[in-house]
């Protein structure tokens, strides 16, 4: 892929997304790597080629892990200034915070950067917060979910455009290998830190990379592909799915005050697929945060088709089966 | 997992698909290696364990790919013998089968196979096949298909119960880990051939059995367990969807003598799941074993995104597109 057709390929990207429109301000989350470096060169290389303006502004937070990581953001900042873009940084002591919140070193950078990343955006008024991840990542977390277990939900991967945080995330290199991104640094000889500040470092991670991935490929060299079409045509599944159960929620099941009640019997007809999903949903509405695994669905699916009076506790949620009525509620 | 264990799970997955009424008629594949060894060896302890009566007949195909096969052969018949059960025996040149037909060795064993059994099953009033794919088995194939990016589809694995052939095929062991089988036999005393006639002389199998799943098994020691769990709600999901789909079907399309007509504007209001499942079974009214590649779903999610006159082909298969009317038929 010469560096054309990668143009070409992050603006289709983004148009099938409806992104960016004129004027927009994107803020890009930056460390100083490969792909983040990449990413803002690659953006001003779509806006001159849409012949638009986006106003970019590139965001480094210095996670105090490596002792080099100062000079880094020094570095960065110079080159930053260079392109005449905004530049952003904040040093934040995350060993010490993921010690006190007695979280791992990774989940504690990616909250605090996240959190920052919004605020700055906010204050700032950007529209978007722009993120590196590209095709071999996606590869590489659709593996991870399908080793853990994790269900269909995990085989979707990451999105193009995201609203899990307050300011939209968007993954412009998303259908862009790691190699495309690699050889435009070369070409346009844009310089960028080796393993720089970012999360990178997890065990799990490394071993997919560099153990599992070049594994599969053995067998088919074009496998980071076939994963992220997979993950596309699951996205596809999984949101319609959700609708139809969205759908039947909205007939089937009783809201009161963070409590659900439903027929055992309507629950019984309805295809072993939407019972999972209302389940789940079910189960939201009182504990927002908790995930069903597979063997509480098991649990719950028997409940379902026995007839039995039974009670059945899910962390902080009740299960109340009787007669016809299932109810689901919290015990506080 | 001890035997009383082992025997209770077998009995459960043939519970579970309401198998094998009383005096139901089994067809064994053996291969006299230890999973099919171990296959009827419990087929008799579940039996035992429910006190009813089952006819188990033992059939094995010698492919005359080893010199020792046989020998193996002649061994097995002793130990079915033994036990009084019936069995049966053929000897087919494979290596020479698939050269005449041009197609891999694997390929011609497991046609021929197939071919031999249900015609033995229905000469003998067999009612059922049963085959010895346990759960290392069932993660290997998903695996397998996950690499080769055959879509969703592949991610459901194998079931319990298939129909593709004349007789109903069994996997009464797909929720049994090849670890448990092993010290069934050891404990059991039961003896089998090593590298038997079987067809694990695959390279990408082995590839997958003997380096990726040890690697994902680094990360997730339980993530054969994982797999089949996520297969069997994949499983749920794809019926389901299939089944919307059929019902679309049935009222969006019009079938006349192998070809179908379809509005493009009422195709495009389906969601994307549903498209693609639409287009898959126009072209299967023409031709029933062409299947779509992600590129051919996408030129022909193009077709109806977009309002264009255009006719394209796939294989022997014209889709003609003009003004509202859709039409799928065949060259000849």
């Amino acid at each position: 892929m010469n560096v054309k057709q990668l143009i070409r390929t992050v603006n289709f990207t983004l148009k099938q997304n409806d992104l960016f429109p004129e004027h927009s301000r994107i803020l890009v989350a930056c460390s100083g790597g490969p792909d983040s470096m990449a990413l803002f060169h690659l953006l001003l290389d779509v806006a001159a080629h849409r012949h638009i303006h986006w106003h970019i502004g590139v965001a480094i937070m210095d996670h105090q892990i490596r002792r080099e990581s100062k000079d880094e953001v020094l570095w960065l900042q110079d080159r930053v200034k260079a392109l005449n873009l905004d530049f952003y940084n904040v040093a934040i002591d995350v060993p010490a915070f993921s010690m006190e919140r007695k979280i791992s070193v990774e989940t504690a950078g990616r909250d605090i950067r996240y959190g920052w990343l919004t605020d700055l955006a906010r204050a700032k008024r950007y529209d978007y917060i722009a993120v590196a991840h590209h095709k071999n990542d996606q590869a590489e977390s659709i593996l991870a979910h399908l080793i853990r277990g994790s269900g269909m939900n995990g085989l979707q991967g990451m999105s193009v455009l995201s609203h899990s945080y307050a300011i939209p995330v968007v993954r412009p290199l998303l259908e862009v290998k790691k190699e495309a991104l690699l050889a435009y640094l070369e070409e346009r000889h844009i310089s960028y830190c080796v393993d720089c500040t970012n999360d990178d470092i997890e065990y799990q991670r490394n071993r997919i990379r560099h153990c599992i991935i070049p594994e599969l490929e053995k067998i088919n060299p074009a496998v980071i592909d076939s994963l992220e079409r997979m993950s596309r045509s699951v996205t596809e599944d999984m949101e319609f799915l959700q609708q139809m159960a969205q759908e039947v929620f909205d007939t089937l099941i009783s809201v009161d005050d963070r409590s659900c009640t439903v027929s055992r019997r309507r629950l019984r007809q309805q295809p072993m697929a939407l019972q999972r999903r209302l389940w789940q949903m079910m189960v939201r509405v009182v504990d927002n945060r908790l995930i069903l695994s597979f063997a509480h669905q098991a649990q719950l699916s028997d409940i379902v088709q026995t007839g039995e009076v039974k009670t059945f506790t899910i962390a902080r949620i009740i299960i109340e089966a009787r007669c016809d009525t299932i109810k689901v509620y919290s015990k506080h």
